[in-house]
C-alpha cells in the first residue's frame, strides 16, 4: 500500500494511514439530514469524501463506506390543532414525516448521482437503527454516565471529563467550552450545561415517536452516528468524516458516547474534515439565508463544471463562492 | 371524481372505486425484496403500478404511495466457521447484510429510474419498523391469535378462522389449503399446519436479529407489510397491490394480522394483483432458473421499449415473454 498521509483533527497533523484491518478500511461519513435540499456546502463535503474513497480503493483497499441518513427528523404536528383534534384527523390528511423523508432522500440521490458520486456501500438511517440506539443509551446508563430525568436520558459531560477529555477533538478545556455554550433546551433538568439528550421523552405534538425502557420517546442527534458507526463499522473507526460544522458538539459527543460504551479509545484514528464554504464574507448557513442551492446552480451550470468548480479548492481550505471561479470551470469542462 | 372500476381480487370482480377519505387515496405496493437483482416479471409488477398512481393523480386525487423495501433478510453467516471463529473475525472482514442490501437497492431504484417509474411518496424499509412489526405481533398474542413457542411467535390460524375467513382472498376453505399445504420449518412447534411466524428465534448464525420480548430474533415476513401499511395508511387501505405470486400466502396473512390488531374489516377496500409472466410455457421464477434479468435486456433494448413491451400487455393477464414482441416495441418506440 502507498503511503497516504491524511491530516487528522484528533491529532491537529498529517500522519501516515494505517488501516486496523489489513486490505480493510471502515469508512464513516456523517450524512445529510433530510427535511431540505442539499446546499452547496453540503455538496462539497460530499465531493470531498468520493474523491477519497475513491482513492482508497484505487490505493487496493476494500472500503466500507457508510454514510447515513438522518431521518428521524422531529417534526411537530400543528400545535394549534390540539392533540385531540389532530388524533381526530384521518391517516391521509395527516402530515406524514416520512413522505419528507423520502422526498429529500430522491433529491438528495438524484444530485449525488449527476456529480458522478459512488453511493456508499451501506446508507443506513436514525430510524432503521432506533434498537441499536436505546441499547447505546441504556449502556451508557449502566456504565454510570448516563441518567435519566422525566424519560429524557442525558450524558454526564462532566463526569466523563474526570476521566478523559471532553473537548479533545476541538483542543479545549471543558472549563472554556463551558463558558462558550449557550443555555439551551431542557437546562431545569440536566445536571450540567454542557449535558446532552441520548433520548428524548415525546409529547403529543411529536410525529415520531417510539417506545424505549424511559417511556415513547426518540433519539438524540449525537447517538445516531455513534451507534451506526460501531454496529456496521465496529468499536473502532478506521476515518470518521464530516463537514466542519460538525466537530462540536457532534463529534466531540460522538466520540464521548461511544468511548463510554466500548471502553475502547480512540473510538476513531483519524477524523477528516470538510471546511466550510463562505459566501460574501460570511458563513454559508440556512440561518443566515445566504445558501446556495445546488438545484439553481445545476440550471445553468453542468453538474461537471460545479463538481471541478469544489474540487479545485483543496477540502480543508475554507473558500468563498464565486461565480467567476464556476464560470472558469465552466470552460474548462467544455475544453 | 371519474368513475374509476378496479378489479377487485377480494371481491373477484370489477367495482367502482370509493376513497376512504375525500380526494386522497392511500395504496400500498408490496415492493422488491433487495437479495437479487429485479427481474422482467418484478419490473411488469412495479411498472403496472406506476401507471395505476399516475392515473389517480390524473383523476385529481392526492395519493400517499407506499412502496416497502424488504431488507430484513435472514443471511446466514458462515456455519462451517462456528460461532467462535465467527464472532473472532474483524468487523470489516465479515459478510454484512447491509452492504448487499445497498447493492441492490441502488440497483432496484436505477432501473425504476430508467423506466421513468416515480418514485413512491413513502419507501419504508423492514429494518426501518422492528419496534412497530415487535407491537403488532404484541398485539396478536395479547388478543389471543398468537402463541409463543421457544422464542418464536406464531400466528393461530385455525383459531382466527373460527370467526373469520382465512382463505377469503383466495376464495378457498381452509380444509382444502390445509390440504394443500407442505410440510414447512417449525412444524413439530407450530399448533396448525398453516399457522406462520410472525416473528422467529435468531441463532448465532443469523447476521440480523434485534431484541424482542421473547428474546433475540428477527420478523416473519408477512408482518413487514401489515405493520407498516396500518403504521402508514391507517386501519383500512384504499388499494393494496402486489404481485400475482403474493395473494397466498402473504396476502392472505397480512388480512389475518391486520385485522386481528385493528378488529376492523375489511384490511383493504380493493386488492389489485399483477399477473405473472411465463417464459416457454412455465412460471418464471428463481427456481426454475429461467428468469429473463432486466438488466440483460437493457444491453439490448431502450427502457422505453422495454417499458412499452411490458405496458402492452393487460396487467391482470398472464403472457409469455417473446423477444419478437420486444423487437416490435422497439420499432414503435422509434416511431
Amino acid at each position: 500500500m502507498s503511503d497516504l498521509k491524511l491530516y487528522n483533527t484528533l491529532s491537529r497533523q498529517k500522519e501516515s494511514f494505517e488501516p486496523i484491518t489489513a486490505d480493510h478500511v471502515g469508512l464513516y461519513v456523517c450524512g445529510p439530514t433530510v427535511y431540505s435540499d442539499v446546499h452547496l456546502g453540503n455538496c462539497r463535503t460530499f465531493i470531498s469524501f468520493d474523491i477519497i474513497y475513491r482513492y482508497l480503493r484505487y490505493l487496493g483497499y476494500k472500503v466500507r463506506y457508510v454514510r447515513n441518513i438522518t431521518d428521524a427528523g422531529h417534526l411537530e404536528g400543528d400545535r394549534d390543532e390540539g392533540d385531540d383534534k389532530f388524533s381526530k384527523k384521518a391517516r391521509l390528511e395527516r402530515l406524514e414525516p416520512m413522505e419528507i423523508v423520502q422526498r429529500y432522500t430522491v433529491g438528495f440521490h438524484k444530485v449525488m448521482q449527476l456529480f458522478n458520486n459512488e453511493p456508499p456501500t451501506i446508507e443506513p438511517t436514525a430510524t432503521g437503527h432506533i434498537t441499536e440506539q436505546i441499547r447505546m443509551a441504556q449502556q451508557i446508563i449502566d456504565n454510570g454516565y448516563g441518567y435519566v430525568v422525566n424519560g429524557t436520558v442525558y450524558f454526564d459531560v462532566e463526569k466523563y471529563n474526570k476521566e478523559k477529555h471532553y473537548g479533545i477533538l476541538t483542543n479545549r478545556k471543558l472549563e472554556d467550552l463551558l463558558e462558550g455554550t449557550r443555555e439551551l433546551g431542557g437546562q431545569d433538568e440536566k445536571k450540567g450545561r454542557l449535558d446532552f439528550a441520548l433520548w428524548i421523552k415525546a409529547g403529543p405534538e411529536h410525529l415520531m415517536q417510539w417506545p424505549s425502557p424511559w417511556g415513547m420517546g426518540f433519539p438524540g442527534w449525537h447517538i445516531e452516528c455513534s451507534a451506526m458507526a460501531t454496529h456496521l463499522l465496529g468499536e473502532t473507526i478506521d476515518i470518521h468524516c464530516g463537514g466542519g460544522d460538525l466537530v462540536f458538539p457532534h463529534h466531540e459527543c460522538e466520540i464521548a458516547q461511544s468511548e463510554t460504551v466500548t471502553r475502547r479509545q480512540p473510538f476513531a484514528n483519524f477524523w477528516v474534515h470538510v471546511a466550510m464554504v463562505g459566501y460574501e464574507g460570511e458563513k454559508m448557513s440556512k440561518s443566515l439565508g445566504n445558501l446556495v442551492m445546488v438545484r439553481e446552480l445545476l440550471t445553468d451550470y453542468s453538474p461537471d463544471a460545479v463538481r471541478l468548480y469544489l474540487a479545485q479548492h483543496h477540502y480543508r481550505q475554507p473558500w468563498e463562492d464565486r461565480a467567476s471561479q464556476l464560470e472558469q470551470a465552466a470552460v474548462m469542462v467544455q475544453k
